[in-house]
């Protein structure tokens, strides 16, 4: 355990944090201000969790300089608090070990290009015409399709699909069950019957994008289906063929975004929220869960829909209203009416 | 690329069409209105792209006789340029090879039945009892489970798990991480705690069915879940134990049916949207995406639930008050009845 | 079939059962009151179906006492027919054969620990570090990641994914395609990107749970997911990281559950239902199919959102006037002031 083990100033001098406290206090993983003991790191940044820093056991901990007076430890000082304990968080974590080269279970085409600091692990297919590119890990059970190209550095964890003319940036992290490239929802109908749009474009997934577990994205029927940089998709996502998503969108599970729709940057989409096809929304424009966008959107801003949850006997009154809403209204205007008559 | 390169004339002729230009241009792949080049065959079907027409660069152009006059380069004609593009586009992709035979990474059962001609792709695995007929191609890391049946010229694109008792009629396309014949959920609740249902039926999926990407149908309790021919079903679709659906009936991702519903021929079911289990859909019912169906559907037609996105502030004010509107409903009444009687 | 065969008597007997009727029957397997034959078993649980119970041709009906006088064939007298019905119906399931020992295909690494009379399929991958117990069955295309452990008797069905530091108890079923223990989704925004947050913690599943096909369940931030025993999830459920789901809770299909909340222990979640992160939800609390819920539950009950579907074009009419309910409540507010002042 000894390459997961820093001293509190170590952790100081490498992240260019002010410390208080005791330096050499040696710190092995992380917790939470509640659980963290004396060898753990913790942080305070939600101020809900004030209180419980008081009480904290930890070895140390990562908070605003206001709240270094409540600190009853050690503690490391930094405008936001998150962001550097998820880099410092990083230290701790344990990713499986990623031999180079490929495991001689996996079966590689002769016309497949994969780098030689590349690891290949247990039962991945890569077939003619992909690239794996420097640097690069893929997990147990990967296939990486005819024409795609997994680019350096990014690491698909486990039994991820890369169907067809699949390009993926660098640092791309891909979470199992993920199929990428698969064919278009695309039919047309012919008097009785449906006849398949063949789907003759690829994804192209920018630098720094991670994709959830059982994610699904479409490759385009023509031209591409494009995610931009850093780009967060939850698990159970769908993503429709052609799909434009703008850098540093984040969407949570179950969200689905259907054909030729076009997502600006820096949106968030709600979990489980849905955009329909050939819409487009504005940068920065959030979506709140299990939300329907059927227009699109050109203002920034917050948007939803839905009714509240209430004690079914309740809900189904109200429910049952809702069907006579327009009959309502017109009723109203009516009262108004014959009320300013009189 | 020899292989996917034909002349005007060549197309015509194969598909029985009238041309108008030069026969002689040679056509090697297919784009849009907006981006095909002159070696790129395109087509016009909705008449809100009729401007792009006169702008293209495409070689060829498939298109309605109405719209011939307005086209700057050769014209294919047909009656329903989309059905007819979907054919022609078929002569340009390029499906990945699939040798005949076993992949030596493949695990067949000694009492699987797997045909001469049949394509079984790496790692994947045949079990004993099952079937895989001539022509059919699975890719990698399919499963073939105890009873289950691929039907002649199916395709298994990579990754399809057939898990027991499932029968894949001719022509079947199942795109990656698709689970067929998985247990139905069936729990009997005893005292304090559940009891297990055994699923003791299979699933039967007629001729040129297609199933998306991670999408689950589970086998029936007793009888089988069924899919007539021609169901077209998108990505992450869930059907549960012995739904029935009827012959060309098509659903967008992330629709779910719920047990023993029974969906006619010719439907329509949107993305995301629900039926709940045993009730009936007649033939050519819609459904619009993220709709729950509550009750069932004698009438064809198009029905939907859910209510409007709108900004998120004024969205809080509505909703709050849905939680009221039975008693708005009664308050009009008696304001209705106040006012007659004066 | 000879161990699939039983005498009416031996199921009366062995289940410690009253009958009635030919005690020497043979019953070979199971099926519908509608379609069951003479060698088959059927049963009457819900009484919508007493008309059938007289017209059947089943050898032998699990029944209440009640029913007994209308059964035209044997009968097995039970308290709660369904629950008896899948005791029963298990003795004909047949299970894929599962055979001791890791089969030539499986890669298995030299630090990981299974038991000699666990079955482990083709082309398993088990991990460093992972742990299988006695008895255990893994099918075809299952991973066990680094820190997991697959409890004694539990059975991955086929291409299961046990990411990283998951514990399933005993006795765990989990269906195909399901990843457990995934990266959960956490994200901090710093300035103009997403830095990801390391998910340290891990995955505990209770014994005698079951997960269906396609679900995913994603390991904590810091501390663990928590399953409880006997909790029934179906297939293509969400569970993010840190949700706490209590005993014998059962989610239908595509149920989704994010960050942190918990669950309480009996509740039933239904298809498509969404609980936001961070709530509480007592025990014994239902949700309806597609609700949301959007505040902690403190009392059991059933509760539920949305609006009723109806045809499309009254729909639309009501569904634009939800926009302005707010308003109407006002203006009927309004009016009846102005009745009182009169």
């Amino acid at each position: 355990m000894s390459e997961h083990n820093y001293t509190v100033a170590e952790l100081a001098e490498r992240f260019g944090l002010a410390f208080q406290g005791d330096g050499a206090r040696r710190i092995s993983g992380v917790g939470t201000l509640a659980s963290a003991g004396p060898d753990q790191l913790s942080f305070l940044s939600n101020s809900k969790y004030a209180a419980q820093l008081k009480a904290t056991r930890a070895g140390v901990v990562v908070l605003r300089e206001e709240n270094l007076a409540d600190c009853p430890t050690a503690a490391l000082v930094a405008p936001d608090p998150y962001v550097t304990y998820a880099r410092l968080a990083a230290l701790f974590e344990r990713l499986p070990a990623a031999p180079r080269g490929v495991h001689p279970s996996a079966v590689v085409a002769g016309g497949a290009k994969v780098s030689a600091s590349a690891s290949i692990g247990p039962h991945c297919v890569i077939e003619d015409g992909a690239v794996v590119e420097d640097g690069a890990v893929l997990g147990p059970h990967c296939i990486v399709g005819p024409g795609c190209v997994v680019g350096a550095q990014s690491r698909l964890v486990a039994r991820v699909t890369l169907v067809t003319r699949v390009t993926l940036g660098r640092r791309v992290l891909v979470h199992p069950g993920a199929v990428i490239g698969s064919d278009g929802f695309g039919l047309a109908f012919e008097r009785d019957h449906w006849v398949k749009i063949p789907q003759l474009g690829g994804v192209r997934i920018g630098d720094d994008c991670e994709i959830g577990a059982n994610t699904t994205i479409d490759r385009g029927a023509l031209e591409d289906t494009v995610l931009e940089e850093d780009v967060r998709l939850d698990n159970q996502i769908q993503i429709a063929h052609n799909v434009y998503i703008g850098a540093h969108t984040a969407m949570a599970g179950c969200a689905a975004v259907a054909g030729s729709a076009k997502i600006g940057r820096y949106c968030q989409i709600g979990g489980n929220a849905g955009v329909l096809g050939h819409l487009e929304l504005a940068d920065r424009v959030t979506i709140t869960a299990k939300s329907l966008v059927t227009h699109s959107i050109r203002e920034p801003g917050e948007y939803s829909s839905g009714v509240p949850l209430q004690d079914n006997r309740q809900w189904r009154k109200n429910a049952a209203r809702f069907k006579h809403l327009d009959e309502y209204a017109r009723r109203l205007s009516a009262l108004e009416k014959d009320s300013n008559d009189e």
